[in-house]
């Protein structure tokens, strides 16, 4: 039996938004890995085992993967969202360096609707001219490289959209990134809080960044920032084709 | 009768990368509207009139889809890859400044899986840590903004995916952004050139910024430029989930 190891994209939350391309791999798998919440939108049936685990252990999870994979599982492994932005996939990545015996195996990633991307179609069109996409966690990084990046992103003109903006162990990032938009952006920029988009718990509010507060995010929120021309037409927010 | 438009993402190319949410928009719609290779993709059947139009006439597109909804026509406007992401949502939103009667139909936009997704899903992972998104084409703004955000871009050592890299009007546009991206990141960046990822045409090549020539891109292809720690494992580029 010849192992494989998919890593594979949920969208936002909505079975909808699901690829056949991922239905069609969880269908075909032996094991499913992943964060618990993931794992349990998967529907069990018989030959499947489902291996949900806790959160801040995506190097661990991927190395469990990888080595059933090696010994003929068909693996997958589940994110929401898209497995490439802020998720499994350099997780599985990392784990695949000094193992070249890993490195040959048959893995591949299927992409899915990533949170900015249904956040923005349920606002509009706030990312429809150059924009950026950052993780606001600092488990990760130094709060000076994100301060960094917000001030070279608000001087490029860029719509920006935030991951992981507000963790309860460490709410003041969120505050402090609010302070350095409004420094570089001006307090009439628009921005947008889209809390659980696709899901019942689905929740917009698009405000000015002078009425941003911090209680607006938490961690199943994108926040969305216009460029300089991002608008509202109707109920409607979105960034013109042209430059701001 | 109820009119309707949505905005649709066909995803790439490949059919098992629609979500069910446009499957499902297009069994119900009267009419789709689009520029004529995406409309192609579209299955005839009775009862639906496909709409195709030529490049470039994205606002005409929009107010002609927009005046068939306010008549009570079930209207799909489709896009390939998101269609918040340099397509037609944005083009549907401007169609709606100052035409109140129009903004109160009911408009929704369906999220797709956006070509810079699936090309890093088909590389690996290298937009596993922030990233921005360019659209390099100048027909929309001037060649000195590009450059600007190219800058900005490398100064926050942003992986980067850009759309449009070269049209077959203005190829030089292309050469000067590696010019300008071996300035600021060197050449030893790794950078991906993913033509028609997910269709019979996919054709995928990494190689440094040294080695990269403008040939390498054409209008198919989306060009995705590492960070400063984006790296291959075994056939693979990713980008590490900590700060480079």
């Amino acid at each position: 039996m010849t192992g494989s190891l998919i890593i594979a994209g949920l969208g936002p939350g909505k079975e909808a938004l699901v690829t056949p391309d991922v239905t069609q791999a969880l269908a075909s798998a032996t094991d499913v890995v992943g964060y618990g919440p993931y794992v349990a939108r998967v529907a069990r049936r018989p030959g499947l085992t489902l291996h949900p685990s806790d959160n801040r252990v995506e190097l661990d999870r991927a190395q469990a993967a990888l080595a059933m994979a090696a010994v003929g599982r068909r693996v997958v492994v589940v994110s929401s969202g898209d497995p490439g932005v802020f998720a499994m996939a350099s997780a599985v990545f990392e784990a695949l360096e000094g193992r070249e015996d890993w490195q040959t195996l048959d893995i591949r990633v299927l992409p899915g609707i990533t949170a900015m991307l249904a956040a923005a179609a349920a606002a509009g069109a706030p990312l429809g001219h150059d924009f950026c996409c950052i993780n606001l966690s600092d488990n990760l990084k130094p709060w000076a490289t994100i301060e960094t990046r917000l001030r070279h992103a608000a001087r490029a003109d860029f719509a920006m959209a935030f991951y992981n903006p507000r963790s309860a162990s460490r709410p003041e990032g969120f505050m402090k990134a609010l302070e350095v938009l409004r420094q570089e952006c001006g307090t009439d920029r628009l921005i947008t809080f889209a809390r659980a988009v696709s899901t019942p718990d689905e929740k917009l509010l698009t405000v000015t960044l002078g009425a941003a507060v911090p209680e607006m995010a938490d961690m199943r929120t994108v926040v969305i920032v216009g460029n300089s021309a991002t608008r509202r037409v109707g109920r409607f927010v979105y960034s013109p084709r042209r430059a701001g």
